[in-house]
């Protein structure tokens, strides 16, 4: 049985009965034309585009739950897009189908200052949702690198450098509306900081990359913008000694903003692209947030943490232009990455362990990367155990491709034997979607009820998330069923 | 249709065929005593209780797998039970059936001080697991009052004085071990401290109440043993400047640990009991966490808030004694409150609002408790948003159980109204089942397909969270179906 296993049901409609019905619905706002379907069948990974046989972009939650509808009447797929900055292929449209941009749902609804929190619609950016909130003493942390939705964000259970102080969107979604997928559309969570009152529906939703129902909306916890920001940077002797004095610093409970590693390859590549001083030796930038007395005190404390590791020049920045030059190398690192080969592009994926197992997981991957025929970077939330290798390779030669495809499923091998999981961040998309089994087990099948008691026809963002298979003791579908959702 | 409107297949099974079954597994750790079936029956609030049929000791969770297999085949009901302090009834055996005992599983299995995490069985106690941690330098922090199982803290998503700081039992559980319906063990979640590899199991089972699977085994996040803690104790002209002043600290980044509002009764109540020379005025209790120099400025700039707004008599306790000496009449409050009438017992509930609206919540709350006929104490975890009340009565007296009940029921629609929950950390149980339509809306439908889909019997503590009805396109059962299930 394939991913598709449990569509159920009359035959998929034609493609063009859809068309013609949504265009009916939605004038101009449904669009065929090949340049964008062509734009919304890739994303920002390597994964082989696959456009979709419509756009639409819906004015208001109600014209979702009425596209929802008519795809749901021609067993369309529905493909929910963002901003395309996602990495495991989760914009896909694996199966055809209608491809569903939230860009015009870009209203930021109400920010409560004294209740620290915000409701958006799903195709707000991070970016505009601060730039909104400049004047308001508040701010929202999560920060994956790309100007991503903040339903895509929600969607994918996306994190980035902030994570190890203000937490992933797991942490960060208070609440959520939700189109399922027979166009329903629900509420969940709720404005109280805490509540105790039935299934955490907000939390099943977040990471459920669109399979289960198309995020809308969101409630979104803010946080008060720190009085004062403190930069670092220090070079340590071993990738060993970096990562023990974040630990260190984290088991004494030292609020850590942000901690990044950049490996000794990373720390070369910065250099020769920005002609930066920077020593070529495993690098951890940190940022400290709070008041003046705080982030002295805990830079203080880090920096003896780091010296007595081996730390080397460690270099403090405390306004905003010396903070900027400090972090430039690690804002450069992709760029600069890529610049190491002229018209290659990257292969990135990410992987998390437990972080008393993250030196071990990167020894490892680095003794295993020696024998690459292509330049590889390794980036690391450190605090979290997240880190990612980015290929630099050109993705239109399959060797290539395979080669490094060979060396991520390795690093998910071994992030797996040592208790993480194959994304910290990235998601599964059509990517990882080969090690569900592996990492969850049984609970796979758990995913798949649930997959099946909210979307019967498979339609949401088909293919994505879960490997193919049935729940246990589903009824099997025929083999007319199998065929009819079939390309 | 009922609660067990979605239970189908044969008639429901004999007690007696399930109790011999389940005793050739588990020999005497299967009981039909009167009184141990009555001291499983209910819990520590005021809903009538409700006896099993049988109480199962299981020794390791492949026996819960087993009784679980037992209970299935004979279409029995299964209902978790850890200490039995839990305060909507969650316990109570409202259809029979077994129920499962988990103080055997009480095995602390792992603890890493690197990750700071730990893996427990299920029926450990939170003070058993901090008298484990000791010497380690990691606590676990979440504190609902009782001396709960970490699994049923789990499954009612408990939380407590300090969730302000280290957040409900959502944010501090990692991972779960549970058997499913079917006696299928499943492990959610993993080690790494963040991932997005696929739907996200665990918080799905944290606060479901034993309604879709047993919680046997958790994984759970540690945190660092603060170097010091300071208390505080600040009197306030109304309980408006108190939370004025909690929510000035909050939207300033002030960490605190704990911020226990008691209302003037319930320091009335303190005062009489034990004497304590505290003012008979709303009064606001505090805990900072952190370095000594963190706690110290934390402290004095909390009291400058609070000073600002009226506070008056700013106490700060900085060793182990004056901090408990300050923090006594917190402690006492409930035993005040029933103090105020001898023989008489609580009914307790809770609400959680936006901290924005609990100055106008708690206000309308005592306007309309001046017509109570018995004495209420409100409490409340100021910067969660979330409060208690305690009736005091007579738990004989079915007239004054409906006077509590009639106020407890305007509270919860006050606080619906304001944007809130209906409980912020008791949970549902049975207590709280009518509010869920109203809270939740259509995503009810959603949490019931999700029941469906993984105890399709309904035979996991059955009448807890879901009211009656079935999704809105599932089969319905037949009259037999239906009348199989009453009792």
């Amino acid at each position: 049985m394939t991913a598709e296993g449990h569509a159920r049901g009359a035959a998929r409609g034609d493609a063009r009965d859809v068309v013609a019905d949504l265009a009916a619905l939605l004038g101009d706002r449904l669009t065929t034309s090949v340049d964008e379907r062509r734009q919304h069948g890739r994303d920002e990974s390597y994964h082989a585009p696959h456009p979709p046989d419509a756009v639409a972009y819906p004015a208001s939650v109600e014209e979702v739950q009425e596209i929802v509808r008519v795809c749901a009447r021609h067993r369309t797929p529905v493909i929910p897009f963002g901003a395309g900055s996602s990495l495991e292929g989760h914009v896909l449209a694996l199966h055809g189908g209608v491809t569903v941009d939230l860009r015009h749902l870009n209203g930021i609804l109400e920010v409560n200052p004294e209740d620290m929190d915000v409701a958006v619609e799903a195709g707000v950016t991070r970016l505009q949702l601060n730039r909104h909130l400049r004047d308001t003493g508040l701010t929202f942390p999560v920060d994956p690198g790309a100007d991503a939705t903040l339903g895509g964000m929600a969607a994918t259970r996306a994190s980035g450098t902030t994570a190890v102080r203000y937490g992933t969107m797991r942490a960060n979604v208070l609440g959520l509306d939700v189109v399922l997928a027979d166009g329903t559309l629900i509420r969940t969570g709720g404005r109280a900081r805490k509540s105790s009152a039935g299934y955490d529906l907000t939390h099943l939703f977040v990471g459920s990359e669109g399979t289960l129902g198309i995020i809308v909306g969101l409630r979104l916890r803010l946080h008060p913008v720190p009085e004062h920001a403190v930069a670092a940077v220090c070079a340590f002797p071993s990738v060993e000694r970096a990562v023990d004095t974040v630990i260190a610093a984290i088991q004494l409970g030292i609020p850590l903003a942000r901690a990044e590693l950049l490996d000794e390859r990373a720390m070369d590549a910065v250099r020769r692209y920005a002609h930066l001083d920077h020593a070529c030796a495993p690098t951890v930038f940190f940022e400290f947030h709070g008041s003046a007395s705080e982030t002295r005190a805990d830079t203080a404390r880090v920096r003896q943490l780091a010296e007595e590791r081996g730390g080397d020049r460690f270099r403090v920045a405390a306004t905003t232009a010396e903070r900027e030059r400090l972090w430039q190398a690690r804002h450069d690192a992709y760029p600069a990455a890529l610049a190491l080969r002229p018209g290659a592009r990257g292969l990135t994926t990410d992987v998390c362990v437990p972080i008393s197992r993250l030196t071990e997981c990167i020894a490892e991957t680095q003794a295993d990367l020696v024998a690459a025929s292509m330049p590889v970077v390794l980036l690391g939330h450190v605090g979290d155990g997240n880190f990612h290798l980015a290929f630099i390779l050109r993705r239109d030669d399959p060797a290539e491709l395979a080669e490094a495809q060979r060396f991520a499923d390795r690093l998910v091998e071994r992030a797996l034997r040592l208790g993480g999981t194959c994304t910290g961040e990235h998601g599964i998309g059509v990517g990882k979607v080969r090690f569900m089994e592996r990492e969850h087990g049984a609970a796979v099948d758990t995913m798949r009820r649930i997959k099946l008691a909210l979307d019967p026809q498979n339609l949401m963002n088909p293919g994505k998330v879960l490997p193919a298979g049935a729940p246990a003791d589903a009824p099997a579908p025929s083999a007319a069923e199998h065929a009819a959702v079939e390309r």
